[in-house]
């Protein structure tokens, strides 16, 4: 870290510094400048040994050096993670196509996505049984029923099932029923459910947060690393900003930005981060364009009679066109569809 | 709700948008406006008929006409709510000071926080024992041992404790130690454990989320409320935005606009907000003077040995000043502290 | 617009707002729901026209329901707009591709950087002689000097010339030199800019402000087309939100979204939208897949020597390698290049 | 500036570090940390220079520490800056209400609403003749003759007349009408504007843009003072957020923190910054706990009538009663009203 001190310190406040660094166990170097001065702090420094240094005296701010997260970073392991699930793979040259209804809502229905979806080219089933609503009076889910529904049309079609986990005390029933565990937005700094998923034998596949940095995200991933979870995708579903025009914005430049910072592959979910079907085509073109290893794409049959967040799914023919478009453009940046 | 045509509608479109309403259980009304044709629609309408109706042909958009919050509103409830919390009233005339500790770190340190807390004038006392911190290698809360050492502080002062729950398998632990069950910014949309609070006979207070917005935060609190715990508190706790200049941006038109809006008592937590101790006095004054019914403050008798938020807490002396002129701002509107 | 009602409304209420409606020569529609009562008026309404409306006693909300733009809009021009300047199309099949630095330093470097944009395949040459910058201590750009050398690198490579004008006070000085006038995003809202440009022969490229709505935009590119000049190009370059791993948030969904919402053509600005090289290229390639018309991209034959912006300049060779790419994904969604 | 290398640097990296540090004037020292070699260079480090040092061979990034504003930082002035306009102190003990209109609209309008604010406590009087419009289509101001409406106004009340200027061009005229010259938040970065007002003998309110950060607003002041104009008052009037409940956000951690760091006064607008006259009393009360100089608020006599922005206009009676309150507000913060 590097500690800026204000225009009036003292001698004494730089070695009030000097010695805090030192009872945390670091290396100080003190840096006279034209118009400041810094200590720099050597060593494996966190939040805490930073937030403590704030608040000696004419201490300035404190500015971090190194990165936070460590075993997501591409530093502790350069070569890009690839995540087999079942016959689909992750995060190699093929590009995944995970799509399905937003939820299941009857037997019919579940089944008649999930036979479209494959036909149209997909590699896996999503599907929500269990659905985070902001309002209490929404539709939430048909739980344990959902998943039965899912689970047989995952085994009637053999796609791989993503679905939603919501609370931990849910995991060991989860676990019977789908391949990769799905935390929402809602829930990505859901710390106990974090630690909870780094202890499953699943994949995860984990969405930012409707205002989570880059950096937290990665930090929140690093929950699930941690308690030995090697197996986690990353997904950027959209961002909450000032415009209402789309419903999120979709952060393209996370896309890159993730590969070049982590070897975890990466997840696009133009579905949700644009919440509109006239927009989902470009936008999951460009995320492939721009090096996702996958899409999230939600889809049903006549959405006009979808319980929940219809107007964001494409027709099986519209992923169909979609799939022939995107393996072109997936050509053209070496990757295969 | 109002459901707008394109401007390139046919008269069948119309009929469409007509019988979907009444299949609802909805009255329509067609308006055919100079540059547009719209259909209000009334009745009873949520978010999942809002979606369906947009997936009719050539409908533009769907406006929601009522709020979505019905329990948390002043037209469900016109007076104030007031909460009882031991000897502390929260909503009425009476400005609530909630001050402590971050977290318990150790049993001499909660203890003496506490009693300085109450000597500065506090009435409630707030300290976590369950940390949500955004890296896994951040200091996470002593957890129960933690709650322990607040219970006997709060005993021994007097002062109700307020202490976060992270995770619904905690509550009928955590109903041994706390007075008022707290909901951090991170799991403002944690519905499972919005549910399991609701069902507490523990008061709650609600925070924010770090970029919800008002309605939702009604809506989050809605969970609460619709599942029979009528005890609920909003908190403002500052907002995510482009700014960097301060942690977050503390929305001080949130506290008019939710006392106008909701009977809920409204709490600001200052210290959060700005994440700066010499930002926390004014921000206090400031939002009292806008009409808070109280603060969450954090103190610590030495804030650079604070293992976690150090640079936020007050000195309890400068928490004693800071009580002295937010009781003269309590009069000018008309409240007392 | 809609005008919706408070709860507590009396039949005079409504009476004032039928009369306003009518004064304001629009008519005005009650219709009673469940839970509230709205006045649907219809007619030319305009944001002052609502502004009167929200006054009126127990009026809750006012809601517009039109689209605020009119000249930009699909619905006043079906088919998309193509703005020929010289040998570039722009808005029809070809994408454009308009490279150069950022702004002329030297005459050497102006003609060295135009011509590696042309031999990379670049068909537009971009280049700035002023320069907003954030800091009154930063360069500023050359200003006319720098116009002559870009001239004399536009004529000598046949590439157009898209440059920044920052004073309406500039424009037959600018209209000397420059093929397109170009506003940066700090005056998207410099309503006098505009109003001058929209009385120049020359077509203008309006960049997207930092913090505006895409609606904002389409208002912008209304004060220039309503002056009568109707070759404007929009640009999207990034929004600000709170991410900071990169300069901007780059609006892919703006892409799509413009180009079913206006017959104007839309430009990527990749460079500035990541502020990092390494990102350019694949946000560059995710623009093409989205539908964008073309791509302002600053190069640089030795970025380190650069004045101002290098860290986000492509080195020439980098360029003909997106490029080589682009053309691929053109295909993909049907264009070329 | 400290420049952070990646962890593959080379020795040869660090040394071209070093050299370009030197080439530049500055001064570099390596430090060679457990996780990152870092390389500090001291002297007087412009974003230029920084821009620079990002593009050498595995540089990470570049970190600033000192700040960018001079001029208008505490630590150039310490001593806070009081501005005189005619009987109306701005920055002293005394808070300023400047009061009036938004636009002139009519001779009559206009003195009727000056004398309103005159008789309410107003110190100063606000009013537009050049109004920024989003759309071509609303009420764009009356121009010159607004500006003798105003000026008409202010001298029968012997208020200073505040008035916002759109054009440089302008200038020489505004001067004849109006004794301080407002910089709207569209233009906080207008530089062209921005240098012409600081070759101007008269004070200058200026508006902190509407996604500007404190630095941004600090350096936009700076292209004034470093013109010579010393006479420069800061202005939160809200910020852009994801939160539509309110026109703006109210950043209240602004004026505390412009306090602590400038030594220029601060105004607050919460008319602008709340867009509801439901909200400005608490949030103007707010600003002056926080610490704001002065408050820059809307009234009509009439709003219902108001051309542009009634919504949130002040009736005379309604200042008044804010007046009374913000006189005891400010004595809690040891000021006078």
């Amino acid at each position: 870290m590097i500690v800026v001190m204000k225009q009036s310190h003292t001698d004494e406040d730089i070695e009030k510094v000097k010695e805090k660094a030192i009872q945390q166990g670091h290396e100080p170097l003190v840096i006279n400048g034209v118009e400041r001065s810094v200590v720099a702090v050597s060593g494996k420094v966190n939040d805490d040994h930073r937030a403590v240094m704030k608040l000696l005296p004419n201490v300035s701010r404190v500015i971090p050096v190194g990165k936070p997260y460590k075993l997501a970073s591409k530093n502790y392991k350069k070569k890009n993670s690839i995540i087999q699930i079942q016959n689909l793979t992750i995060g190699g040259d093929e590009i995944a196509i995970i799509a399905g209804p937003d939820s299941a809502e009857t037997q019919e229905q579940t089944i008649e996505t999930a036979m479209a979806a494959k036909d149209a080219g997909s590699n896996g089933l999503r599907g929500g049984a269990f659905k985070p609503r902001t309002s209490p009076y929404s539709f939430q889910g048909l739980g344990e029923d959902g998943l039965k529904m899912l689970k047989e049309a995952s085994e009637i079609t053999s796609l791989p099932l993503f679905s939603e986990i919501m609370d931990a005390q849910h995991l060991s029933m989860m676990e019977k029923y789908v391949d990769v565990l799905q935390i929402g937005a809602r829930n990505m700094q859901n710390f106990k459910l974090l630690e909870a998923v780094g202890e499953s034998e699943l994949p995860v596949l984990l969405k930012r947060g409707m205002s989570a940095t880059l950096d937290e995200l990665l930090l929140a991933s690093e929950y699930i690393l941690s308690r030995g979870n090697e197996n986690v995708m990353l997904c950027e579903r959209g961002i909450r900003t000032y415009e209402t025009a789309t419903r999120n914005t979709f952060d393209i430049n996370a896309i890159p930005f993730l590969k070049q910072n982590s070897h975890l592959p990466v997840i696009a979910d133009p579905s949700h981060a644009t919440g509109d079907n006239t927009l989902v085509e470009p936008v999951a073109l460009a995320a492939i364009a721009a090096g996702a290893d996958g899409l999230l794409i939600e889809i049903h049959p006549r959405p006009e009679e979808a319980l929940c967040d219809g107007p964001q799914a494409l027709l099986p023919s519209e992923l169909e066109t979609l799939i022939s478009k995107a393996s072109i453009v997936a050509k053209a940046v070496g990757r295969s569809l």
